[in-house]
C-alpha cells in the first residue's frame, strides 16, 4: 500500500536530521570546532535576507533562502567535498545525483520533483536566485575563515590563487559583495595568512 | 563615525555564528548528541516548507521561514530554556528581550527594527504565521525523541499531562499535525517512554 503523504513528508524530515553529522572544513567563528552542513545552510539563509538588496539582478528571496537550506541535503550520502579537493571534486557530481534521487523519493512525488528542480537549479548556476545564494555559500565561509585569521586556508595550504578562483564567481551574483570579498582576501594576504 | 551598512550587516552576520553553541535538551535521531539552536532552526524551516498544505490558515510561507530560522537567536545571549524547566520559564522573558536589543541592534536601524518585529511577532502567537511557526517549534522536537524512543522525556522525567501542555498550542498552528502529535503521544505512553 502506498505510504500516506504526511507519512513521507515526515520521513522525509526525519532523513534530513543526518545533514547535523556532516561536518565541514570550516571552523566556527572564535578558533571553534568544526561546522556542520545544516548549520552552515541556516547561516547562508539568514544572510541572503539580509544582504538581498546587494543581489546583482532582483531575486524572489524566499527561493533563495530555501535553495539555500537544502543545497547540502545531498552531502547526507555522497559527503562533504572541499572546494579545494581536486580529487573529490571530480567524482561529486555522480555521488551526489545517486544522493539526490534517493533522499528526495522519500517525499511525495510532487515535492520530489519540486525540491529536485530547485536544487538543479541551484547547481546549474544560471538563475539570479542560484547566482545569489552561490555568493552566499562563498562568502558565509569566508567570514568565518577571515574571522579565525584564516585558519582553515593554512590547515589545507591554499593559495591566494585557488580562493581567487572559487570566489570570483561571488561576482556573478554581486558585484557589492565580491568587492568585500577581494578587500577581505588582499587582507589576508598581507597578513600572512594566505600566499 | 557612522560604521558603514554593509559593515554592521556582516557584523551581525559574524555574530549569529554563536548559535551554533547554544545547545538544546533534545538529542539528534540516532541517539545523537544535543541538538543546537541553528540547527534546530534550519530544521524548522525546511519542515515549514515541506508542511506548509497543513497551516490551518495560509501563510507567506517566506515569512514562516524567516521566523523560523531567527526566532531562537536571542538565546546567544539568554541561553536555552527548556520547555519543561519552570523556574527558568519566569525569567526568560526580561532575559530574552535585553538579548534582542543587544543582537539585532548591530543591524542597520530599518533591518534591526524588522526583525525585532519579526521576533515580537513570533512570541506573540497571534498571526497565522507565527501560529503555524510555533508549530513547527514543537514538532520538530518531537519527531526527534520519538525517533529516539522519548529519551529526552525519560532524561527529564516529563509527564503526558506537560507534554501536551505544550503541544496543544500546535493545534493552533495545524490541526492535521495536531492529530499527528495526539498519535505521537499516545504511543509513547503505550510503549512506557511517557507516563
Amino acid at each position: 500500500m502506498e505510504k500516506d503523504r504526511l507519512t513521507r513528508q515526515i520521513e522525509f524530515a526525519l532523513e534530513i536530521d543526518k545533514e547535523k553529522n556532516i561536518f565541514r572544513q570550516t571552523h566556527l567563528s572564535g578558533h571553534g570546532r568544526n561546522e556542520n552542513d545544516a548549520e552552515h545552510a541556516w547561516h547562508m539563509a539568514i544572510m541572503a535576507y539580509v544582504l538581498r538588496e546587494y543581489a546583482n539582478e532582483e531575486v524572489d528571496i524566499a527561493r533563495v533562502m530555501l535553495m539555500c537550506l537544502i543545497h547540502d541535503i545531498v552531502e547526507i550520502d555522497a559527503g562533504d567535498t572541499y572546494a579545494y579537493d581536486d580529487e573529490g571534486l571530480k567524482t561529486q557530481k555522480a555521488r551526489e545525483d545517486a544522493a539526490k534521487e534517493r533522499i528526495f523519493s522519500l517525499l511525495p512525488t510532487d515535492q520530489k520533483e519540486e525540491f529536485i528542480k530547485l536544487f538543479d537549479e541551484f547547481e546549474n548556476y544560471e538563475t539570479p536566485e542560484s547566482k545569489y545564494a552561490h555568493s552566499m555559500d562563498n562568502l558565509q565561509p569566508l567570514i568565518l575563515n577571515n574571522s579565525n585569521n584564516g585558519g582553515d586556508w593554512k590547515e589545507h595550504g591554499v593559495t591566494a590563487e585557488k580562493v581567487y578562483g572559487r570566489q570570483s564567481k561571488t561576482r556573478e551574483g554581486s558585484e557589492k559583495l565580491y568587492e568585500l570579498t577581494d578587500e577581505i582576501i588582499k587582507d589576508n594576504i598581507r597578513k600572512g595568512n594566505l600566499c
